[in-house]
């Protein structure tokens, strides 16, 4: 704490941030105080802006500034495939391998029931609507390869409609990654789900 | 970047933040976006009104939200020592060790002339003003210890009337450090600095 309250204040909120710890808040206080003075309104209506434009898409939750997102509002996606992700980050990080043509649904989460975090906050009613729609061939599962994650995959498998595929992103070793170093977990899976070579 | 304009914005400004790279600055927007919607205008006040309200001293440099800040106004202070330094953090760095009762007087900087940074630009006039007030005693200059530092702490020493004390913060071992992993020149400084042990 100083002895200049505003600048304890806006300290105090950037903590909120992720990945910021007490001594970088201040540190970007004392920045931008000091520094980068010109930073801040640009900040703050920066902030203002993104809150009132920024909404979810009425088809798949992504973030986007009109009703439908710019992957929904696309022409050239493929309807057939929808892909099941957890966030709008995740949904991006796929957008930006650029080997996926087909549509998203973003769960907002996953199920975890000692967080108190069930089906009905995963818009299970809109994915059950999605997944009715006339030309889907399949379902792609791109939730966390974690517990939580596993889980949300296998309880939301059980509502895809009967004759329409099912399938789980695969779990491997990362490509660039050392053996030696991958946990013993990935290794497993990565034996157990080894593809033929010419595959 | 994403298909939402106003997320890559508030994106681009957080990266101008000390610390905060690309992929932080995308973390962040997301986080406020998508689970911290209520921090947004919060945060967009709290830049506002630390923008509107933190000013600098006019005794020190220090920062304030009044004419004088707060240690520049307290009774208790020594005022026959003045401590310079280079930044309002590095002010509150040693006004947190809670050993130092004097007052301060803040560059603002370092001499840099690499950077065009001159004495101009360090309030050198008013430094000059404060090192003239009749009851000064000693200044002692805890600016950085790194070559900017070194050399800002030397040509300012310049500057001190006769007959005032002149010390500079001492350069040593870390305390808790081991000797071991502490670099050649800080342990080279510890020797050269020796304290006699009944100091």
């Amino acid at each position: 704490m100083t002895d200049v309250p505003s600048m304890d204040a806006l300290a105090m909120l950037l903590r909120r941030l992720p990945g910021i710890g007490p001594r970088s808040a201040q540190r970007i206080s004392y920045e931008l105080l000091v520094r980068k003075r010109e930073l801040m309104p640009q900040l703050a209506a920066a902030l203002q802006q993104a809150h009132t434009v920024v909404r979810f898409c009425e088809r798949c939750n992504n973030l986007s500034e009109s009703s439908r997102c710019g992957v929904c509002r696309a022409e050239h996606r493929d309807r057939s495939i929808v892909c099941v992700v957890e966030s709008p980050a995740d949904l991006r990080a796929i957008e930006d391998t650029g080997v996926f043509a087909g549509e998203f649904f973003v769960l907002m989460g996953h199920l975890s029931p000692l967080d108190g975090i069930g089906p009905e906050a995963l818009h299970i009613d809109r994915l059950t609507a999605r997944l009715a729609e006339a030309d889907l061939r399949e379902v792609i599962f791109a939730t966390n390869p974690t517990l939580e994650g596993e889980a949300t995959a296998q309880f939301l498998a059980g509502l895809v409609p009967n004759g329409i595929i099912v399938s789980r992103i695969a779990r491997g070793v990362p490509v660039g990654g050392e053996l030696e170093y991958v946990d013993r977990g990935t290794l497993g899976r990565a034996l157990h789900g080894r593809r033929l070579l010419d595959e």
